[in-house]
């Protein structure tokens, strides 16, 4: 909360607000890069300690020092979740993104923990501190490799989303003739469950819980198993087509050393003076 | 039906026909697209009501509003087929095409089980009414990103074919050699049994209902499984190559703001004076 | 067998193996393309028959057909070798290749069966009628696109051996680790069982025969299948690549028009003239 | 160990060890060569005994056979380490080195399993002998082939690497959800092994060991599925990038016969002269 305060502290405060900043939102300097480390560290830890805390079969002081651990990263993060409010430029801004949300989501399950102690209601908030697994994503969208990846995804969406709707459609017609075929005493008890069963061997995940057994029913089965195999090809030859073509789109870096742009996607060095390019984030 | 009427309410009626026609068949216009929307969510809404249909357990209220919801979907899909019937250009080329037929099926099943109240025959023609499914793609072929996998597939059918042919002619050799040495004790018991084993494991699906138990039996499915893994590459290549080529191939679009044409296939925009290429159909 | 005949009988005779020679060798004329379809028709029916034959629970009628459709194929192959080895250019040659050896094995078994009624051993004879499917590869090595893919393959299979030799390696590795991690009461009870696991589990097969249960097994499971997802691009990006370069080689047809050569391995008209290429075989 | 020899026979010696240091550690002489292959039946040999070790159910006599295998591949590869260290051109950097501890610790285990006869412990020592596997790979460098894939994996890596990342973040956060989702009873009994059936499911291996069954449960692992379908097509697309890529770069082997450079990397013959290029290794 800002309050009154004399003019040069105010002055010193801005000073240490913006010198934070670059601590905790930029990702260029020696500090900052720091910060990110311990973060994703933190972050990791605190989901290992979540991981752990499921299983059971541990001896009763082990729960303790997890219910510990879990005290420890849920003040950690508080701290940084006030940390970042505090110092970021624009304040409601930052409270309102999809990111600040994740942040605050993430530490708040912890204190509703106490409020409500036990029961059902309490696990499903509890699951929610799996989001902060997210916050490492944020740091990964400094890194270029993942924004070709993640450009070259999003480039060929209309060709993925066709094809999901295809498989789709065949899950549908397969699932539900599967089910006038099999019937309820082979595991196709509805058209939903025949549908399961059908995305399960389209996919080529095969778990073998539902399986047909009368001739017909395998016969459809191996037509859409054999299907499944050649539509697999459609996603991968997508996806390669457009990474080649966003390899083929210059890189949005300048050379430090002498201001040359339009290098590879996979440069790594200027091509016009050699200097190294810049590599921003922290993976 | 048309009946004899007086030469200006023919010049209406006719006016009319041509103005739905527009609205029914074609997907350029705001009406026409706001009728594709509304018939593909009736479409999903009546396939949705199928599935739950087939799931027991739910309370007798919820049966009889599914039963009141397919009703009002069946009489929606007559007065549709009617309409489409009414204002089609060539109604005898529109009742004998592919999707006039799936049309007139697709409503049928729900009349016929008043005829024929129960039995495996009616499930028989119930399933009928999952074809509504397929009207969903007289969409889609106005989708130009469909136009490019389907010529793609189109394009790489005779590969895919010897492929295919390759991949029956192993499952054929390797289901014999297999049924041969495990025998009806492991659960192969006989050639087409052992046949969709092959293509169980060949296409990685790898259900777990039948599997080898002897030496013998597991060192050729480890040879079919390496094999399998390596030839699953074949589809992926064919069909990246003939994407790669379709990508390359100019788009039959006409620029509506300056004439110009030969686009590529991925634009949106005209690269001639910028304006935006249509997009023709809904999805 | 060749006899002493007057030299006229013997021109004839001459006359009658060349025209015979081109319909049963041969497939660029109506006739012979006929003889292909035929052939095509008698392999896939006398597969079909040895498929059912070992399906038990026909009436006795049933088998009574069969044993008969099967001697009715076995003779037509046997008129079928006979007049490949009398009409064939150079008689020992055909006799010792591949395809005269497949031949003459796809038709011995049912001979074989009259001289020793039952047993293992015959079980043994008999799955060799199953080589007949392979006959039909003959005809294939006439589509030009089996030859792509084939030269294709071809051209990869070193990069292949590499890639399966690493595979192999880490299987072999990761199956002695995983029967010293998991032993054999959760089914991995030797080396060769954990390496079978192994390869079921990298291929993606994964059947669920056997299954790691413990904690440390099952994190090295994990580890191989993220592993064997990352690695399954391997053969097909070489694939891809290979086809590419395939696709870029001109193929080896001659305009029957105007004589010119060096078409695309997909033409099919000829880029000077506009005539149709030809497009030998059958499929 | 080197002695105190007079002038002449430290020649000789040096001699020799030169002349040894040729066949053992390169692979362009006949000698060199011929070692190569007996080492590598050595090495396949005796992972096939330790292998063939651990299957229970044979003869007494076998087992002592399979003993007296053992310890002679373990003196070969004893004398193998000793010739190795002897003719290293510097002794100590070849005993640090990655191979030369894999040359040791494969030769150690039979002669602990003296020290040690039975127990837990010595089956974790006898497993390493599986490392000998890993020796071939140092032959396998010297192969072009093993090289281009190895450069277009280690290009792809910061990809590849992204690309786990994601699926380690769906993994932890589908395996957390579905913990909840579907909760003991079905067999997710905690989130490592919810994240395990996670991973099991995404990279379509599907066991069946653990499976959904409610359709809260079942319908999230139908979104795994289809997103794990396409999403394996990221790192296909990927390695078929660099593997392109590699293939443009000029191989870097000079034409022994007229000294030209800058081949393509499948080529085998010299592009300026026509003389063979050289491939070396064995493989």
């Amino acid at each position: 909360m800002p309050e009154q305060v004399p003019p040069h502290d105010r002055v010193t405060n801005s000073d240490a607000r913006t010198r934070w900043r670059r601590v905790i939102f930029d990702h260029d300097t020696a500090a900052g890069n720091a910060f990110d480390v311990t973060l994703i560290i933190a972050i990791l830890g605190s989901v290992g300690v979540m991981m752990l805390d499921s299983v059971s079969g541990f001896s009763p002081t082990t729960y303790h020092v997890l219910y510990g651990l879990e005290w420890f990263f849920t003040l950690l993060f508080t701290v940084e979740y006030v940390a970042r409010l505090w110092c970021a430029a624009d304040r409601l801004r930052y409270a309102r993104s999809f990111y600040g949300i994740v942040d605050l989501v993430a530490t708040l399950p912890t204190y509703v923990s106490l409020l409500f102690p036990g029961g059902r209601f309490l696990a499903l908030v509890r699951i929610l501190r799996v989001l902060r697994v997210f916050r490492i994503f944020k740091l990964t969208t400094y890194v270029s490799e993942a924004s070709v990846l993640a450009s070259a995804l999003r480039a060929s969406r209309y060709k993925i989303i066709v094809f999901l709707f295809t498989v789709l459609t065949s899950v549908t017609v397969v699932g539900s003739i599967m089910y006038l075929v099999e019937g309820p005493e082979s595991g196709f008890t509805s058209i939903p469950t025949s549908m399961y069963w059908a995305i399960v061997s389209l996919t080529t995940v095969g778990y073998g819980d539902i399986v047909p057994v009368t001739s017909a029913g395998r016969m459809l089965a191996s037509l859409l198993m054999i299907m499944g195999y050649g539509v697999i090809a459609v996603p991968t030859g997508i996806v390669t087509l457009e990474l080649q073509r966003a390899a083929r789109i210059p890189r949005m870096v300048t050379c430090p050393s002498c201001g040359r742009d339009g290098h590879d996607q996979d440069a790594n060095f200027c091509k016009e003076c050699g200097a190294r390019l810049p590599v921003k984030g922290v993976l």
